[in-house]
């Protein structure tokens, strides 16, 4: 319990203005508790507040950068027909508080099956644990994993001009991660970032949709020649892996740039939602989200420049880019990225990152991604 | 050039009696190129044999403990019908000849993109480059990973008491990763192993099938205390992981244990493929399976001993279950799982390895964990 108190006492520093201590939320899920208990003390009927979490709740703006909450709340007050849900979000928030004061973290399934114990509060099945979590979440501002709730996921890959600093387990010694020192092999991320620190003077980050273009890259030396660090998203970056790209870019004051396949897929589900979150996470986009990507390709453009292979538009690439030019707040703010997304529809075709060894592997290494950075100001936003 | 023959010239132990430098598969491709070539200076129609890969075509027996070919071939010849396949195979060997003496390694889709400049060769869609990659691999007799073509795949994750030796890409200097100094984090496996060396300590590595596991073992520090190597697989191991589980097990005479759902999933899917292979892959089996696995749990008799939560069995569970009863040579094989399987659809219910969160988050580490170590004879075969 010392040590754990130690521990979130010390400075952690995180995404803007969200620097909150284990401590400081251990102190907010006594205050969500005091209220409650102190309107039952009172005799009135014990309620909480939780943020609407729809995309009709939400705004973009280039500053702060992402998708926010526009305010609207709703009320859950303690009825027969709430009272279930009542007691385990007043369960959930002690578990939480017991985690954070022992130092250990349990997945969302480790702690559906711990509410095994709860009698009649126990959960029927996950997804009713998972939403009660998100409601604590959202109530409380702060993003799951300061809640030492994590999801059982990857958090990407790292290789690269970068040192990540933990802890060791047992000793509690302090230990540095040498990115650079990894062979043919790679750092993986953990779920939680929430304590890691970093050293780096690495130029800027990578963020790469696949495996097989970071493997790609770590061979070519990339990182080596470039001086700088290479992620590995996966796809659809994480949370952990998000999380941990926005930390590392805010605290360290590195450029972020994005190279997936050209297609809808690349630019909505993996670049947007690295960049400016999602509609339905937005209470907590501004823990995931990383403002300063800015998006390197593969771009429409690029396909008629390098005259890359393509691939026809499949029916739900073209649903997917007329509902973003429609719906989507980002891409209605950025004149840039309707020209490229008409110019692929005009064109009918997308195209993969690895259509680049059409012109030989080392390609994306030696001609094309050097020739991108020449010109930063041409990237997408 | 010269790099890369001094490298594969280096003697790089592999499962056994399967020691294949890059210059041995060098000579195998000029091998086969020779004999296609000696036939038309004959004035025969060329051919190549490949091995019928389909469980009709398999076996399994206890020694050597994988899926094994029976031995049936096909033959390929060259008529007006094969002339494309049979270019684009003999293109597909020099492509890996090249890679081979570069040093350098393709993904499947890096080599479809480069086959763009085969002229009538090139391929009308990855499948095909796929299939031809899967031939001149039976048709060689090793693994694609020897003739520098992989995945985009994940290789798992590890942490423990291992030292894996690899090489810097730019200075080709020794480095030596350290898995017990990543923290909360993890070692990520590269996709390609047949390079990498191992020192190590370890009484046992221990498989689970998710990282959610992982990382709750991680933080109970269950691989300083019992001296073991921790992998997480992700699911079903990809080709990377199972690889360099047997590598690694092979070359350091390590015990391997495995942990997943109680699960057919679990159990076919995961165990099984890890153990024997799989019936379609007969001709990879050899360097893929690890046949020194045992299945630690989490077993039907767990569910009673533990008093764990479950879920009814699926259909789908069902039906895998009785296919396996009725098909698998190697459920065939031992008496053991057949009683362990019986029991289970007995019973209706599967089991998921966190259900062991009820009693705990340490529960797994300080009780369930060393509660079956104390007797590994009672692991399942």
């Amino acid at each position: 319990m010392a040590r754990a108190v130690k521990k979130s006492s010390k400075k952690t520093p995180s995404g803007k203005g969200v620097k909150t201590s284990g401590a400081a939320v251990q102190t907010r899920i006594d205050q969500e508790a005091r209220g409650v208990y102190e309107r039952i003390q009172r005799r009135q009927k014990p309620q909480m507040k939780l943020p609407i979490r729809s995309l009709s709740n939400v705004r973009y703006r280039p500053t702060p950068g992402y998708f926010q909450l526009k305010g609207k709340n709703k009320i859950r007050t303690l009825t027969v027909g709430t009272v279930k849900t009542f007691a385990q979000t007043l369960k959930m928030l002690a578990m939480s508080k017991v985690l954070i004061g022992q130092g250990k973290h349990s997945t969302k399934r480790e702690a559906y099956y711990q509410a095994y114990n709860w009698g009649e509060a126990a959960f029927a099945a996950q997804e009713e644990s998972d939403t009660v979590m998100d409601d604590v979440e959202a109530m409380l501002g702060v993003n799951r994993e300061k809640l030492h709730f994590r999801a059982d996921e990857h958090g990407g890959e790292v290789a690269g001009e970068l040192i990540v600093i933990d802890r060791d387990r047992r000793t509690r010694e302090r230990i540095e991660i040498d990115c650079t020192r990894f062979g043919s092999g790679a750092y993986s991320v953990p779920t939680i970032v929430e304590d890691l620190q970093f050293r780096t003077k690495a130029k800027f980050i990578l963020a790469v949709e696949t495996k097989g273009m970071f493997e790609r890259l770590v061979e070519e030396d990339f990182f080596g020649e470039w001086h700088c660090i290479l992620v590995s998203m996966g796809g659809v970056p994480s949370r952990a892996c998000r999380r941990f790209i926005r930390r590392l870019a805010d605290e360290r004051n590195i450029p972020v740039y994005v190279f997936t396949d050209g297609d809808p897929y690349g630019y909505f589900n993996i670049y947007r939602t690295l960049k400016v979150g999602s509609g339905n996470a937005a209470h907590l986009n501004e823990y995931f989200c990383v403002p300063q990507a800015r998006f390197l390709g593969v771009t429409p453009d690029d396909i008629v420049k390098y005259e890359l292979p393509t691939h026809p538009l499949k029916d739900v690439d073209i649903k997917r880019a007329n509902d973003a030019m429609r719906n989507d707040p980002f891409i209605q703010h950025y004149k840039k990225w309707q020209s490229a997304i008409k110019k692929m529809l005009t064109m009918g075709v997308r195209v993969e990152q690895q259509a680049l060894a059409k012109h030989g592997l080392e390609f994306v290494a030696k001609t094309y991604l050097p020739d991108k950075l020449k010109d930063k100001s041409a990237f997408l936003p």
